[in-house]
C-alpha cells in the first residue's frame, strides 16, 4: 500500500477485509451495520445544525431512456389519463405505473446489506444462499433501513481539491486525498457521519455525455475510491457513503477483483452505500452557504425482500 | 353545511371549490402550490425542534400480494442472485427489479398535482389534456416536489378523541372534530404545517384484515374528512396532508361526487396530498415522547412525468 | 393402483416416475422430449386432415384483474396514444406494454421443460441448479419449442362422458375414464398425438365465478388427472398435453406431493404441458363439426431463458 | 409515380389512401379487415399444401439487451427458482415474469388495427380517441385476431432478385420489383395470401450489427416498401403482410410523412401487419424445399385492449 497507484493483490484485499470487519460488533442479529454509529443524539445534532433551511436533492431524475450507462431503462406508463371518467362528475384522475432495476447504473439507489456477498457470506457472516432466495431476500433486505438514514453529511469535493472539472475514469481517490480535502475545506469526518465524496462523475456526464463505465476494453471505467480509503473510513467510523459514480474505481486497483470497494464496505463493514448520486446542486449550495456540512435525509422505499431501493436523498442546510 | 352529516350538493361543492382556490396565488407557472407556505425558515424551525432524535416511518411495506384493497400488487423480482459470478473472484451481487402502480390503494404514495382535474382543469387552471399526455405528464408532475416535503408535522388522532380503536367506514371527520382534537392535544395547526390525520384505517386493517374500500355495494368504503374540513385547511394555510386511508370518506358526503376531497385539495388548493400511510408507530412514539408535533421528511422519487410516487415519509422527534 | 380413488404413496409415485422416464431416449442433449414423437410426417398428416378450415382459440383472454385464481394479474399499459404526434403529419400511433407471470393460474401458458425438477434433477437428468440460474434458464428453456407444437389434437370431453356440466374440484380423471371417453367418441389417442382433456374447469368458472384452486383449507382445489393416467400417456406415446385447469387434481391423490402430475409429465417424460386453457369454443366446434380430432397449432414466444410462455393455441378443423 | 425514386407529395399519399380504402367493405362493425379475404376454404387449401411437414420460425428471440434498435429492452425475471420448496416433497418449480413493449423495434410483433390513425380516424372510419383510451383500446384491439392468421404465405426474396446480401437502408422495394420477384420465383401472390417480403434486414443486422433505424441524421434508416406497392397489394387483395424491418422505407418516399406505409396498410386497408420478423431460416428452408409458398400460422396473445402483441409466426412446408 506504499504505492497506492500500483495493483493490490487479493491477499492484501483479504487482509483489509479482515481488518475492517464489523461482524458481531452489534450482535449476531444486527441488520443495521454502521448505521448503528448514528445515535439519536447525532440525529438531533444534525437537525439542530440546520440554519438556512435550504434543501437540495442528490438524486438523478429516473432515467427511462436506454444509453451506454443505462442498459435497463426504467419503465413508466400512464395507466389512466384525464380522458377516462371515474363517475358521472367532472372529477378525473391520472394514474401511472413505474418499474425499475433497483441497482441500475444511472438510477440513484441505496444498497441493502444483502446486495453483496464474499466467499458465500454476507455481512455478519450469514450464508448468502440463505439470505437471498430467488423469491427475494429473507434478511438484510432494504426494510432494515425503514427509518432511513438521517445525520450529518460532509461533502469532500475532490475535483475542487485537484482543481479539475472532474476525475477521469480509472482515477482513484486515496486516503491521503480525502484527508487533504478535509483540510482544504476545514472539516473533519467523524463517527456517525455520512461521507459524501464527489468525483465529478455527473458533471462529466453532463458535459460530454453518458459513457459505458464498465471495465475496458468494453467500457471506459469510472473514478472512485482507492482501496486505501477503506481502512480510513473504518477508523473514522463513518456511517454511510454517498458517492457520485458508485465508489468503485474502474479498472479496479485490486488484481482479479473488478469491484473491490463494495464487498469491503457492504460485506465487511456493513456500511450503508448509495450509488449514482449527483452533487452538482449540492456543490453550488455548499459554496453559497459557505459550509461543507449539512443534514442528510435519505429514505428507501419499504420494499420487503428488496436488495436495494431507488431513492432521492436530500441535503438540508 | 349547518348539517355536516347530511349530503352536500354539487353546487355547494363548487362553491367551496371556488372559495379555497389558490390559482394564480403563487404565479401562473407555480407547480408547488401550498408547499409555498413552507418557507426555509419553517424548515429550520422544524429541524430545530428535534429533541430526542427518534424516528418512525409512516409508510406501509410495499404490498406484493393481491387482496381486496390491493388489486394491483407490486411486482418485485430478483434479477440476479448470489449463484451467478460477476468475475472470477469470490464477490457476488444480488440484484432486483420492482414495479408498482404509483397510486395503488395500499401503496403509501404521494400525489403529484397533475393527478387530478376538475372540469378539464388542473391546479392553477391548466388544461388537463395538455398537462397529461399518454406518454406522461408534461407539467405539475412529481418532480415538482424533488426536494421533498420537510417541515413541522402535527398529528390529530381522531380515534383517541372519540375514544374508539378506529373510525368505521363512512364516518367523516369534521372541522369541529379537528379543532376539538387540537384542544385535546394542546396543539394548533398553522401556516405551513403538515397535517397528519389518523382515522385508525390501518389499525382496523391489522385487526380485522383488509377490505375493499370502494363505495358500497361493491365495497365497504372508508373513513376520511368531511368536506367542511376543507375551508378550515384553507384558512389555516396547511401545506400538506398526510392521512391514513386517503382523506376521502366513502361513501362521499357530496351527492354525485365519489371522491370530493382530492379535487378540493389538489385541484383547487394545490395541496401536497399523500395516501395510504400508517400511523401505528407514530402514535406510540407521540405517546412516549409526550408530543404531537415532530419534524416530517417525505421524499418522492424524481420520476419525470410521474403523476405520483411511492414514498416512505418519516417523523423525527 | 387397484383402488384409484385411494391415496398413492411417494414410493408408488417414484415407481411410476421411473417407469415412464424418457431420460436419454433421444440423446443426452435432447431438449424436445415427447415432441420428438411428432415427426414431420405427422405434421403433414395433421394438416391434410383439415377439412372445413374452421378455427377456434383454446386460450383465455389475458387476465388483468386480481382475483381468487389470479393473484398476479397481468400488467398492460398504453405507452402512447393517438394524442401524441410522431411528426407534423396526421399519422398517429398507439403503443403499449404488457407484462405477466408466465405461469399465472389463469393465464393460458406453456411450460418449458426447465420449469420443474424432482430431487434436484430436471428432464434428461440434468442438475436443476445448473439448468436454472437466477438470471434465467440456461437450458431446457422455452426456446426449445421455437417452432411450436403442431400436430393432431384429440379432445377427450370428460364432463360429456359423465353427463355433468363440469367435474368438481378434487375429482380425478382415471385411465379407465380416458379410455371410456375414447370409446364414446370413437377416437384413439396414439403416438405423437396432442391430448386435450376437458374437465369443465372454465365452464365452472364462467357459471359460478373464479375460485382459489389451491389445496384446502385455503382453497377449493381443482379437478385433474389421476396419477394412473400417466403410465397410459406414456404407453400411448402422447406428445403434448393440453388441459383446462392444469392437469393436477387438487387435493392430490399422492400423499405428501401437492402437484404430482407435473413432475411425472415434465421431469420424467419430458412432455410439453400447457396450463389454463379453455375448451368452450372447442366443444361447440367439435359438436358442430362432428369430430373430436383436429389440427393443433401452439406457438410459444421465443423468450430466451424462459421457464414458460403465455400463448394462444388454436384448433383447426 | 412515374418516378418511383422521387419524393411523393402528401396529396398523392392521400389519393392512394382513398383509392385503397376498405372502410365499410365488410360492414361498419368489421374488425378483421383484409383477414376477411382468408376464407375457411383458403385455410383448408393452405393446410392441404403442407408436404414435408418442416417448420421454421419467423420470429426473433425476444431481446432483453438495450441497443441501437432496442431502446426498450424486454424485462424477464425468474420469480422463483429450484431453491425454494413448494411443499415438503422433492418437487420444485421455477417461475418467471416477462414484460415488453409490444411494438418494440426489434421485438417480432403483430399490430392491431387500433395501432394507427390518420387524421383522427382508424380503420373503418372510427374516431381514434374513442377507439383508444388511456386505459387501453376499446375496439380494433388485438383480440380481434384471436384465432390468428392462418393461410398461404408467399416469400418474395428481394435481395435474391437483386443478387445482393441485403437492401441498404433507404432503398425502397417497388411494385415492379415485387412482380419481377414473382416471375423469378414462379409464384403469384393472390387474394387472401400472406405476403412475406424479405429485404435482408436481419441478415444485415447479423453481419454488421444492430443499427438505429430511425430517420437520419439521428439514425441510418431502413429498407422497405415503395408507396407504389400499396395499390398493388390492394389489387391483389393481400390478407396480411410480414416483412423483416417493418415495411417502411426510412427515409420515407413521402415528403412530410415519416412512416407512410403503416397508415395505408392499417388505417386505409385494415391489413394485418407484422413487424421485425426474420427470414434467414425461412430462406434456407425455401431453397431446400424448392418452393416459395408454405402454410403460415401466426397467433397473437389474447390481450384485451392491446394495440399489438409479441408473437412467433411459423411457416410449415
Amino acid at each position: 500500500m506504499n504505492n497506492p497507484m500500483g495493483k493490490v493483490s487479493v491477499q492484501e484485499f483479504e487482509h483489509i477485509f479482515e481488518s475492517v470487519k464489523n461482524w458481531g460488533k452489534w450482535g449476531p442479529e444486527d441488520e443495521l451495520g454502521t448505521l448503528n454509529y448514528i445515535t439519536p443524539e447525532k440525529v438531533r445534532a444534525a437537525a439542530s445544525a440546520v440554519s438556512s433551511g435550504r434543501r437540495v436533492s442528490m438524486a438523478l431524475p429516473i432515467n427511462k431512456v436506454a444509453g451506454p450507462d443505462n442498459p435497463q431503462p426504467a419503465v413508466h406508463f400512464l395507466s389512466q389519463g384525464h380522458d377516462v371518467p371515474v363517475d358521472s362528475s367532472k372529477v378525473r384522475f391520472a394514474l401511472d405505473f413505474m418499474g425499475m432495476a433497483c441497482h441500475g447504473d444511472s438510477h440513484t439507489h441505496v444498497d441493502a446489506l444483502c446486495h453483496l456477498s464474499y466467499d458465500g457470506l454476507t455481512y455478519n457472516g450469514r450464508q448468502a444462499d440463505e439470505v437471498v432466495k430467488t423469491t427475494g431476500a429473507t434478511a438484510l433486505d432494504i426494510t432494515a433501513y425503514s427509518t432511513g438514514v438521517v445525520g450529518k453529511g460532509v461533502l469532500l469535493d475532490i475535483p475542487k481539491l485537484r482543481n479539475v472539472k472532474w476525475l477521469e475514469p480509472g482515477e482513484p481517490v486515496t486516503r491521503a486525498e480525502l484527508e487533504a480535502c478535509e483540510q482544504m475545506e476545514g472539516v473533519r469526518v467523524d463517527e456517525g457521519d455520512i461521507l459524501v465524496v464527489r468525483t465529478g462523475h455527473h458533471r462529466r456526464r453532463q458535459e460530454i455525455g453518458p459513457w459505458d463505465n464498465s471495465p475496458p476494453p468494453k467500457g471506459e471505467g469510472k473514478a472512485g475510491l482507492h482501496i486505501d480509503a477503506i481502512p480510513w473510513m473504518h477508523e473514522r467510523r463513518i456511517a454511510a457513503f454517498l458517492p457520485d459514480g458508485d465508489g468503485e474505481t474502474v479498472p479496479s486497483v485490486v488484481a482479479g477483483i473488478t469491484y473491490p470497494i463494495h464487498p469491503l464496505q457492504i460485506v465487511a463493514m456493513g456500511m450503508l452505500v448509495s450509488d449514482s448520486l449527483q452533487f452538482e446542486d449540492l456543490v453550488a449550495a455548499c459554496e453559497e452557504e459557505h459550509r461543507y456540512e449539512f443534514m442528510v435525509v435519505g429514505l428507501p422505499l419499504r420494499l420487503p425482500g428488496g436488495t436495494g431501493s431507488p431513492w432521492n436523498p436530500i441535503a438540508i442546510f
